[in-house]
């Protein structure tokens, strides 16, 4: 029920991901509304449907899922919780799966606070950033815990060994950055079962220096929208480049299908959805705006998550970071 | 004697301003160094120089500038505590610059932190970010400063009245935020002399919906540097788009020139340099690699503020502030 094109882009990408990809799904929501939507695409009775009468509006928060605790995100909790599904998948308001999601699944043993990964269009391999916005207020600790999610999230969605992790802050050396950064860099570096790389700045987001970027919630926001907000930029006034003058046009014309491909590819829909880490569950976050591609591009994602026992080695990654702290 | 390409950029670029503008120029560092580039532009005798021995280097701090007190940035600013000078320009290390400002031209009355001014390349004027690094850790009533000092640099040098201020923050709604923002935002709404318009967020820095935007130095230093990586990953990948097959070359020969022309208005160095606001003397703070083109519009740049009174316009303003917090 959440997203900005829901219901009938959140069923469509449910029936793809069912069709094309193989991955049993369970939607929840408004059944009769539901029923319309599959009915489009001739699948009334392929998708089996969970009743939750309310559903969170995109521009609600925390509150509302207090206040709404048969809301679908609510319900699709706790489908994962009694072991009647292996993940959630939302395009709702990223505050209201957080909250939902943190009252519904709870914490992992050990974490203080989830955060929000997300992978940047890197090559050969994207690069984790975390925290997107899950957690806008940390402290030090939280930080080295949000490196542990992130390499875990590394090491068993993208197979990466050994992932380096970089601090996002200002200026390269272990003395810059704020209070919290220069902290936070301090207890990275002595944490012996993380690859700590050191500081790295914002224009490294999109360099490959590291595997895993962290940072806190409201910066990570900060950082991943500015990133979005250039790259539009950018693609814009280069399209009104192309388009001045008659020579102009002609090589536009020959590159339009090129340039699509590029843009797709800067696209946060189709470089792969935000996952909630630090649950006792997978949840994974599609963009607001996804469309039915973006929906079956999050589930096969989720899928994959779930098989690869994400959420178990997070919990293994913190439980070893703890004993390593003892010890010290 | 400060910046990548110091003296020769730097040197080149003040007889630029001097010939081509018109800006009376001093040059500040080791005169037998700065005398030897000038001879390169048969400029010998053309501008006078004053003595400093000392010089910071590109990767140094804040401890530097106290332990350096006849530095060429430390000399500067004394010429312009002194009166013998209107402004000061440097392309030396942005920590160097705005410890050794703070040391020797001192804050103005009433500015409880000075903040670094940028303008990003929105149209049809430019967008004044700050604080761009100048100050890490801030409080809610230092963001208020930095939107005075904002307002006023856009009054006076980009001739905007009441220009729109917005607050860079996570979520448009104002109780969303982390804990500084939130309370910001009620600061910010209860000021009576700023056109406050609300939050903004990472995707908004270039699209022009404000004219100041108000953050603090680690974050808006990661803003920064976030949108120029990401505008120089887009051009890479473009390049690279470009490149590939027979049909593109062709139509990439077509473009270099006017694609040349987009990134150049897209290049910070272009765009026009940092200015550091809230000290008791202009300070104009050109791109660590300027080139001798930076530098001559850092000099005009700095001598437009210092003629239109940027900084008795900010102090006006601070007062004009204070007194109105007194009266509620």
């Amino acid at each position: 029920m959440g997203g900005d094109n829901a219901p009938g882009a959140i069923v469509a990408g449910a029936v793809a991901a069912v069709r094309d990809h193989g991955v049993p799904i369970v939607l929840v929501g408004a059944p009769r509304t539901i029923s319309e939507a599959l009915a489009a695409h001739d699948a009334v009775g392929e998708i089996p449907i969970v009743r939750a009468e309310e559903a969170l509006a995109m521009d609600e928060g925390a509150l509302a899922s207090l206040r709404r605790p048969r809301s679908s995100i609510a319900v699709a909790c706790h489908l994962v919780r009694r072991g009647d599904a292996s993940a959630v998948v939302s395009a709702g308001s990223t505050a209201g799966v957080v909250a939902t999601g943190k009252l519904r699944l709870r914490a992992q043993q050990g974490v203080l606070r989830p955060a929000i990964a997300v992978p940047l269009p890197t090559r050969p391999h994207p690069t984790v950033l975390l925290d997107a916005g899950a957690t806008a207020d940390v402290k030090p600790e939280i930080l080295v815990q949000f490196a542990h999610l992130g390499a875990a999230y590394a090491e068993t969605a993208l197979g990466i060994e050994r992932p380096r992790v970089g601090l996002l802050t200002i200026g390269g050396e272990a003395e810059k950055g704020n209070k919290l950064t220069k902290r936070a860099h301090e207890l990275l570096a002595a944490v012996p079962t993380l690859n700590f790389t050191g500081n790295i700045e914002g224009h490294d987001l999109l360099n490959g220096v590291v595997d895993v970027i962290v940072t806190d919630g409201f910066t990570g926001n900060i950082a991943l929208k500015t990133m979005e907000g250039a790259v539009r930029y950018a693609f814009a006034e280069l399209r009104e480049t192309l388009e001045a003058g008659r020579l102009s046009r002609l090589a536009a014309a020959l590159q339009r299908g090129r340039l699509r491909d590029l843009r797709k590819r800067l696209d946060p829909e189709v470089y792969g959805g935000a996952v909630l880490l630090g649950l006792n569950g997978t949840v994974v976050i599609a963009h607001g705006a996804s469309t039915a591609k973006g929906v079956a591009a999050a589930c096969v994602l989720a899928r994959t998550l779930a098989r690869q026992g994400t959420v178990t080695h997070v919990g293994e990654r913190i439980a070893a970071g703890h004993k390593s702290l003892r010890r010290r």
